[in-house]
């Protein structure tokens, strides 16, 4: 290669992206591998959409607008522009709205993916992430909405979590549509704002999303976010409507009551199918918001009950690690599709954050048996040994490197090799090789037919 | 939601890019646990790396200089740009350089990750896929390339081909290096576009290079590609070169002799190693290019020795289903680390179409057994029946749309659920279910403590 005279290029990441370990993604596997076998259970099948789409195709649903380009990364294409897909509920819209005529209605499907927010970057903020959705499309019956929480539970609980590590909240997207006819507001954009600002409660808190709900807010960094423009007396009952501290007293009766039918029928409707199936660990919260902007009706929301801490021990504030809703008109964008659906979304990255904190995973990375080199011209004899572990599916190489046999034990201990095989000039007289347990440092001479069974032993 | 008026958005997608239906996916996940399993026993470890890099980080390698973003999706973040990785190479040198002092030397690593190609689309060229890549790094020691090699033909083997369905070419890069200094070309550009011009005879054929070696060349669509000026002798001698069409008289000695020392010691290395392995197909192919400009040494390619069909029935042009070679200098662009590397890369999507026709998979997707609805106010029995099934591990659901028992039984049939159950008032009387086997058409009479039993001898 000819060399250039440049300035070398960084060897960071971006903000907002990280490199991931091998305990993390064994784990990953794990959790991925019960998450598909659950899904396949509960009679879903497996799809998989692009990482872009036509911009247009998956609208601006995003619930970060303080940046200039609405939270998504897009790329001008010959005449149109392409979005990465910020979640895989919209991809799955124009999916349906693509092949109508083909699927199945009901239209059951799971998906993995990443997806990326191009949002501002912060401590434990990614702009990429993976998720792992399960859809009911085509179908308004409500008890497709309780079961995908009936599913999830079934999900978490296989992954290692107990009955009280998690709660699922739920509510309906209908309680603040009412409240927002309530007040009269009624311009599309103004609604959006409420939405994506009530969203930030658990986030910045109540003081925080008061602003933003008044006359705009100035964080910590200069930036400043336009406010909904709300009148005080409204910010004021807004609160007093959202914020309850009195579980006992506060039901969604006295909700339905005020509010009327639509959105009692999404709660009673959840509660019944709730008991019907057992499941335990979920309560109404009438606080609960959902940024996205194309939920209609039951909407849901997993929480951690346990601590979780961040990299220095300290306690942090972590959100939730799942949720959906009702998204009846999504496909409906499209054309005249009467469509009906809903969703749930599992934040994959999150999840094993919080796996990781409560349950102490047994998941050891397999690491090679080093055979050492002590002469190249003696590889044919290294290669004999290789062969024989390989072949009984034994993980094992010859020390690829280059340098001698201290440098070579430093590298098998530091990958955390089980043990080294050294077949020197001695060895190889007397047909015995030495295998040296790298755990216990002990040392035995074996003969090399039986190197595979006592490999076996010790890994 | 409140709803905008506005032009329906396009229910299709960008150029380049696909939906992947289930039994791709399934036979992918097969794939894919295989190449797992393979490199683990060779001793590679698992890593990830973000989809994005700051854009000088992963430099500008591609083959495909057509297009002005230089084949790369990039986005202009704040003050610095990023771009979307397009292999797992690249980011990989990044990820030494960063972690130089803590990673083990030779460093052994496997990853699996979606790369994207922002060229021109065309049919069955995509703009994104996914790659699974396994990479030496830290080593000259050449049986590193072999065992690449070596390790590429395990797993292509479990994956279900025959030693006769596939060759691994193998070559240097330093015998092209040769001719170029040779032929006194020195600039760094025209070197590049000689080499990329060169990759591209397997696509586009000799007629078409020469014009892209010579004066550019204008294709189909009219788009005008710069040449890169050779004279007319020197494009001749290239081509005597590297076209050969006689395998017995063509030896990599005649080579060696003429070019000296370096290129010579690849090769020789290359096939020593291979015979200690006991590798059969290999073949070396001085015409083997390999597009990326980063690779310094030996350098592999796999080709499909069976026909290709497209989804037309026609026999393609099929290409490579992976790769590599030996970049002994791209971790040393990020400042000052002597750090020799080799690594293979296998095109996931390439290689699963190929097996596709090979082999007949037996992946069989796991449908649902459909639980019929009578009679809303009856779904608690039929949550029962669920729960039992469920209990047992049995894929099942209740009918979750809204219909009669005739579109419930056309859905069934549509999703290719195994069988119906029908728990209707009669039944529930009786205290039995009817099983019906939508593979045979026939019904029986099943008491509900039985159907699990019944139901595993239909799925």
């Amino acid at each position: 290669m000819v060399k250039d005279k440049k300035t070398k290029p960084s060897k960071e990441l971006p903000l907002g992206f990280v490199d991931r370990q091998e305990k993390e993604l064994l784990i990953r596997d794990f959790v991925i591998s019960n998450i598909k076998e659950v899904m396949i259970k509960y009679g879903f099948q497996y799809l998989e959409t692009p990482s872009f789409e036509y911009s247009d195709s998956i609208g601006k649903f995003l619930p970060d607008k303080e940046r200039p380009d609405s939270g998504v990364f897009s790329f001008k294409d010959e005449s149109k522009w392409l979005s990465l897909r910020y979640d895989l509920t919209a991809p799955l819209a124009r999916y349906v709205a693509r092949n109508y005529l083909e699927i199945p209605k009901p239209f059951k499907r799971y998906q993995l993916g990443t997806v990326w927010r191009n949002e501002k970057p912060g401590p434990g903020r990614f702009r990429e992430f993976q998720q792992f959705d399960a859809d009911f499309v085509g179908t308004k019956n409500l008890m497709a909405d309780a079961e995908l929480c009936l599913m999830m539970s079934e999900i978490l609980k296989k992954c290692g979590l107990a009955d009280n590590d998690f709660t699922i909240k739920f509510s309906s997207r209908k309680i603040l549509e009412n409240l927002l006819d309530l007040y009269k507001i009624t311009v599309k954009e103004r609604r959006l704002k409420v939405l994506r600002s009530l969203d930030k409660v658990d986030r910045l808190g109540w003081e925080a999303v008061e602003k933003l709900l008044g006359p705009g807010r100035k964080d910590e960094s200069g930036d400043f976010t336009e406010g909904a423009d709300l009148p005080e007396d409204v910010i004021d009952d807004l609160q007093s409507q959202l914020k309850y501290d009195d579980e006992e007293t506060f039901t969604y009766a006295a909700w339905s009551k005020e509010r009327g039918g639509d959105a009692y029928n999404d709660i009673k409707s959840l509660e019944d199918s709730f008991k019907l199936f057992d499941l335990k660990n979920v309560r109404f919260d009438p606080t609960l918001i959902r940024g996205l902007e194309y939920y209609t009706g039951p909407i849901f929301e997993v929480d951690i009950n346990f601590d979780i801490k961040n990299s220095k021990g300290k306690t942090v504030q972590f959100g939730s690690i799942g949720g959906g809703g009702r998204y009846d008109n999504l496909v409906d964008n499209f054309g005249n599709y009467d469509c009906p659906a809903t969703g749930i979304s599992i934040g994959l990255d999150r999840l094993i954050f919080a796996l990781m904190q409560k349950k102490d995973f047994k998941i050891k990375p397999t690491r090679p048996i080093v055979i050492c080199v002590f002469d190249k011209d003696k590889t044919e004899k290294y290669v004999s040994i290789l062969k024989k572990l390989r072949t009984s599916n034994i993980s094992s190489e010859i020390f690829s490197g280059e340098g001698k046999l201290k440098k070579q034990m430093e590298y098998a201990n530091k990958i955390g090799s089980p043990a080294v095989i050294l077949y020197g000039d001695d060895e190889i007289k007397s047909g015995k090789a030495t295998l040296k347990n790298l755990g216990t440092g002990n040392e035995i001479s074996v003969k090399l037919e039986d190197l595979v069974d006592e490999i076996k032993k010790i890994i």
